[in-house]
């Protein structure tokens, strides 16, 4: 057994149950530490760059605190606070690399828990691997987070789950409420989601009950302004109120976002452009072609933080992650991502895996073809089969003063 | 007593309690019925619009049925369908109250339930007064719902409860999103409310529990960008994330809303102003002004249909106040609003009252000026007291699927 201590960090995005994950984390080294393998724990503020400063945190302390650790399980976004710095090549930034392990030796720090989406995986694999060539032995394993559910080697990603069902949820209660009113009216919601459209396609599961929204557009397909009016206009034929669900990633045949009409091509860190506006710009769409009432609703951050309509079942597997990525690293894997794997069984159950990280770091996992009807405006039966299970479940969120308990580290 | 059938509506904008106050309505009338008075409850769809139509059905088939009314009290916006309609008086279309009465005659309606905001209470204060001129014995009686919380006579309205937990909670957990990055950032809410400011008032509840956003902007005071921006940079100075919260009819010294800059000056029905886009306008000007990251988020429809964190003192006094209006028709009132009292004592509870309609129909109650701070960005210590209960306990939402069950009638 590898002695010595542990660091785990939260990067990028925040979601609804990545502290579910932390606590997990906290959970499988508390086990550690009654063996005497790893003797504190600590977590680094703001990722790798707070860890660059030496911003430590020594989460020992909550080992046994089974309340604190039950509310960090449903306080959303990052406790530890987040970054979006991405590592460069130790060959372009060599002074980075000598910083961050001169910390490690400083702390002997030898187990390493990043908890990210594919730009902390990279961070992830250029660790372990220069850990590696200068024979560090620190064990660098990744745990993965985002709301998209476009990370390879896993069946789906934790803090989906919970963004699901939020989704869903409003888009359910939404479409209640549009519905009053006997008057044509067209209402857009636009879901998160720059390249996968997993997110969009969960506002589909009120249709298990009967429900749902009219038509549901996916970056997966190209977006064609002419089938979206015939098939407004079809549905309006059915009832006044029509609702669509849009990501904010579709596309135009010729690779332009929709939602880029409104923007100023400005970039993110990692080059991504800034999004936002397809709703507006659909609803634009609508209101010179159909001349009907119109609105657009972007369902913008709470997506990745109403952790009070959080799935139980993403929180226990949020969880279940962390601790499985702990055992990993104790089992002396390094470079690696621990998954979830949904088994073959007809009844819903995941078990925990682990996957290469060379794998997974800067590859996108896209919702499949013969998930997406033909007509390329909604779903097939075998996507709501697959996100069904995630959603269900509701947590045990605790209240005080009628609001949502939250840990704040 | 008067012996004869009832029928009610909903009418205005959804909220996540109008449900809840119809079944207190169907409740109230059970009673009424085993006590051999009311024979049969209609219900109206689309308020007076399908009521002219005599789109009507039978409520009394759901009198018995404890499970159907309570998931119907969980369940958001008009179940019986809604509309704006607002009756024209009768000197200028006489042709619309004779159909009416003809359609009261018809059905034997002696009771007539309108659940609804200020506009709908204009409708009960017209029929009461007709029917009086007319000579036939109708009890007319209105009762309350808005999440606006801008009615009169009463201490406050049902379905403000469920909007302002809605609000409070998806702050705080905004509040825990915005505050994960070391970056400067402002996040700007914007909260429904046109004329009244008690929505974006109760974004200041997580206060109670020593969190919350950094500025509160109301309608009630005008908006000054100069104190905006310096107080936008003073916060930025203990905390990179800035959170403002801002009301959707906030305006500036010489009366122009500040969200009027993106609007095309269009009306609804009631001659109301369309508004959107303040959230944008004040983003616009943190990006000018301060040249920092900036978003804004507007809270949307959501704000009325959420009832999936609904409070419980909200739901239970929405059926309360449903049953205290049939009470107040049976005991012969009529041209009347049922209302919520709160007691004096320091423990919260309330009691049922009634006003007269006159003092209710057409008028604005607003956020009293000693509720908000001298500054003009924040509400005072008495506003938290009054705000404090209404959004205590949680509503015992069924799941089915993951997701909230709904009543569809």
């Amino acid at each position: 057994m590898l002695k010595g201590n542990a660091v785990v960090g939260q990067s990028g995005g925040p979601t609804s149950a990545i502290n579910a994950t932390l606590s997990g984390v906290i959970r499988g080294c508390a086990k550690a530490n009654e063996e005497g393998v790893i003797k504190t724990l600590y977590g680094m503020r703001n990722g790798i760059e707070g860890f660059l400063e030496e911003r430590l945190v020594d989460l020992g302390s909550h080992f046994p605190d089974e309340e604190w650790l039950a509310t960090l399980e449903t306080t959303p976004a990052a406790a530890l606070g987040s970054c979006r710095r991405k590592l460069k090549s130790h060959d372009v930034d060599a002074a980075t690399y000598e910083r961050m392990f001169e910390i490690f030796k400083k702390y002997d720090i030898r187990y390493f828990f990043y908890i990210g989406g594919n730009d902390s995986m990279d961070t992830v694999l250029k660790l372990s691997e220069y850990a590696k060539e200068h024979k560090y032995e620190l064990r660098v394993v990744g745990i993965p987070k985002t709301i998209d559910n476009d990370l390879m080697a896993t069946d789906h990603t934790p803090g989906f789950g919970s963004a699901a069902k939020f989704v869903a949820t409003t888009v359910k209660e939404i479409l209640r409420d549009v519905s009053v009113y006997t008057v044509k009216a067209v209402t857009i919601v636009e879901v998160m989601g720059r390249d996968a459209g997993w997110l969009t396609a969960s506002a589909a599961l009120p249709e298990i009950s009967g429900d749902g929204p009219d038509l549901i557009y996916l970056p997966e397909r190209v977006f064609d302004t002419e089938e979206f009016i015939a098939s407004v206009k079809s549905a309006m034929e059915k009832h006044p109120a029509v609702l669509v669900c849009a990501s904010e990633g579709i596309r135009f045949a010729d690779g332009e976002y929709v939602g880029s009409g409104g923007q100023s091509g400005a970039v993110d860190a990692f080059g991504h452009k800034y999004l936002s506006g397809t709703g507006k710009v659909l609803e634009n769409i609508v209101k010179e072609k159909l001349g009907c009432k119109v609105r657009s609703i972007e369902l913008s951050l709470p997506q990745r933080c109403a952790a009070h309509i959080g799935s139980l079942t993403d929180i226990n597997e949020s969880v279940g992650v962390g601790m499985a990525g702990v055992r990993l690293a104790l089992l002396g894997n390094t470079g690696v991502m621990a998954t979830i794997e949904r088994s073959a069984e007809k009844e819903y159950s995941v078990s925990y895996g682990m996957a290469d990280i060379r794998t997974i770091a800067n590859e996108i996992k896209t919702v499949p073809m013969d998930y997406i009807n033909e007509a390329g405006n909604g779903v097939t039966e075998k996507c709501l089969e697959y996100l069904r299970p995630l959603i269900v479940g509701e947590t045990a969120v605790k209240y005080e003063n009628g609001l949502p308990k939250h840990v704040i580290i």
